[in-house]
């Protein structure tokens, strides 16, 4: 039988009930001869507790301490589960980010992994049922210990799953990825295949559950990735080479992000340096640039674009520092807009998805400011009041 | 300046507050130019609080989990020391035990020391002001973690010391070793200066504060132990070589051992296996047999010994097993004894220690029935109700 990853995220061992019904499933699996990498989080709560007692002790706290008082919660969750897991007679061997080898890169709270000891969590597999493996962490090449970022424990199981060569699981409160996010469009259906670029475009664009980072490293290694709910016989989502996506739709999700500021920029000039200027700053001030789109003319030009609405602030200070070298511009910001994307491998060689989207939109009454398409995506700026009625119409036109 | 090894133990490090003040005390040192390996141990509550987790989830666990769960609690006080710290501008560096190079050997919660990275520590403390390194663990051969036993901050504070050759200030919340128990006899005098056998001694018949193992460590790399109160401005005792202690006294200290058995047995035939059967159970038992004295003659032969009063149970055992392959042996044990014992490296070139205090114990009528000595200690066994009387008797015959 194939070896597998497992991960459980924090909810998912929130106490020590769960723990223990998490370990009676992955009994049941080993009975049946499976061998597992589990790999756990932090118990729910134990993360912010521990930062809120830094809090108390200094306002700029140094990134490695921080890293190495928090990994304790990962370290304690392994330590419960293998107790469990041993008491229901599965031989279990736990260990830390240091100890299965996973050496690390990068500012100590946001590191990324530089290898993973594949010849140790294999070698100690031989010998245990399961390995249970502290998510979020490892070692850099000082023997610091650091955490890996946002969505750190994924990351850990499925680098753990591409350095093995097995499919890698990761369960959480949410019962898979969805066409379009439920609480928008009640009628969304669940996605029981969806390829990796989709799945990227589709976290990019907003729909969470999973970090494009992590697609990614699955993607470079062909490794499958389910998503499903913690102790539940609801089917998930399984995320893989497009080739082996069975049910091809030209478009397979929707995606909402309701918090967009559309900025627009008229100068007179075409020889300026503002652009230049402009995207030097916002690269400094780690701003993301979208769906920008230029004019150009004999009478000087014309940009827009949009950003997260939470870059706001970031965004009028930097246009008050332009104006004062480019006086002649004009610049405008207007909050209150929602992008709506539309998502699918299968725009490449289907054709009308465009036109289709562009009458669903259209037939709802709903005007659109500006559209950007890649290879896999389509997103259109719309009132933010429009934002989810335009998602219905989407998924209502592409049965998502 | 002497750079030094300080340890605190768990109740020094029991909250924030203290956690604080420590840290103000520490860069008050590191101003004047010193250099600081501090060893700490868990927050005081915290190794209880994961024990009793421990136990909800398992009445066996195995004790590789069980280390690397405690283990997280001087995890976190490093981290939280550390943190205080550096916002005090002190530069700080924070070591988990497999971090500083602590490697182990045996059993995964009673490991030894095995061996310290001595050119990792100093490299460190190269770039720092202070190391905070976490005490009581380690990493065996195979890279799991392990814990030292019963004392093990202390141990790691004083083997740190002895490999880089510096001295150990070991604060707990006492404030230095008195030559008797002060609860036991209220005019105690404190000990300043006390040579590393007679503190071995000390320890080892029941005069607490700090293992015998961690002494020995120290004695061997003739590295000066102060034993001193936190944050306090008593003066502690220093633990140091024989020849530099400067007030030599015949005895320096008395100790008393409330829970004594007195097993005695008597057994008709000299050439029976008894002795050899009865002594080979109690070492596969650990008990630890004491003040053995012997009496053979043509009629067979009596045998005394003590040993605690807690392996009673075990005792009644073994000696119930003994019964049904030598049934004519005669077994007695009777618990309600103590021992009471003086020591002092004087006592090797200092006669007339033993009729004195005979004199010492007579005087006050109390009654012994069984005394051994060794090259620094003489230990008395008398009735449970007389211990106290017996140590005071001592103490003011020696002006301890």
């Amino acid at each position: 039988m194939e070896n597998s990853v497992l991960k459980f995220g924090g909810t998912s061992v929130g106490d020590f009930e769960k723990i223990k019904e998490i370990a009676e499933s992955l009994k049941d699996r080993t009975i049946l001869g499976e061998k597992l990498i589990v790999v756990v989080s932090a118990m729910g709560g134990t993360t912010d507790a521990l930062l809120s007692n830094v809090s108390r002790l200094s306002p700029a706290p140094k990134d490695d301490h921080i890293a190495l008082l928090v990994t304790t919660g990962e370290q304690q969750t392994i330590s419960y589960l293998s107790i469990v897991l041993e008491d229901l007679g599965v031989r279990t061997k736990a260990m830390t980010g240091f100890q299965a080898g996973i050496k690390t890169f990068g500012g100590h709270m946001k590191s990324r992994i530089a290898d993973i000891d594949k010849a140790c969590l294999l070698d100690a597999l031989e010998e245990n049922d399961i390995l249970v493996v502290a998510g979020f962490q490892g070692v850099n090449d000082q023997n610091e210990i650091t955490t890996l970022g946002r969505g750190g424990s994924d990351t850990t199981a499925v680098a753990i799953a591409a350095s093995c060569d097995m499919p890698c699981e990761i369960y959480t409160d949410v019962d898979g990825i969805y066409a379009t996010d439920p609480r928008v469009y009640k009628d969304a259906k669940r996605i029981y295949g969806i390829s990796y670029d989709e799945m990227m475009e589709m976290s990019a664009l907003g729909a969470g559950v999973i970090e494009t980072r992590s697609i990614e490293i699955a993607k470079n290694h062909s490794i499958p990735i389910y998503l499903g709910k913690t102790l539940s016989d609801e089917k998930g989502t399984w995320i893989m080479q497009e080739t082996e996506v069975l049910e091809r739709k030209a478009v397979t999700g929707a995606a909402l992000d309701e918090d967009i500021i559309l900025a627009t920029i008229f100068e007179p000039h075409v020889d300026s340096t503002l652009i230049f200027d402009l995207f030097k700053r916002f690269e400094e001030e780690a701003i993301n640039v979208d769906m920008i789109s230029q004019v150009a003319g004999n009478e000087g030009f014309q940009l827009s674009f949009t950003i997260k609405g939470t870059e706001a602030g970031k965004l009028d200070q930097i246009f008050a520092e332009i104006q004062m070298t480019h006086s002649d511009m004009f610049l405008t910001r207007e909050k209150d807009f929602a992008k709506v994307s539309i998502i699918g491998s299968g725009m490449r060689d289907m054709s009308g998805v465009a036109s289709k989207a562009f009458m669903a939109l259209n037939g709802s009454g709903i005007k659109f400011y500006q559209t950007t398409t890649s290879e896999i995506s389509i997103s259109y700026v719309v009132d933010k009041i429009h934002g989810k009625h335009a998602v219905e119409s989407l998924a209502a036109a592409f049965d998502l």
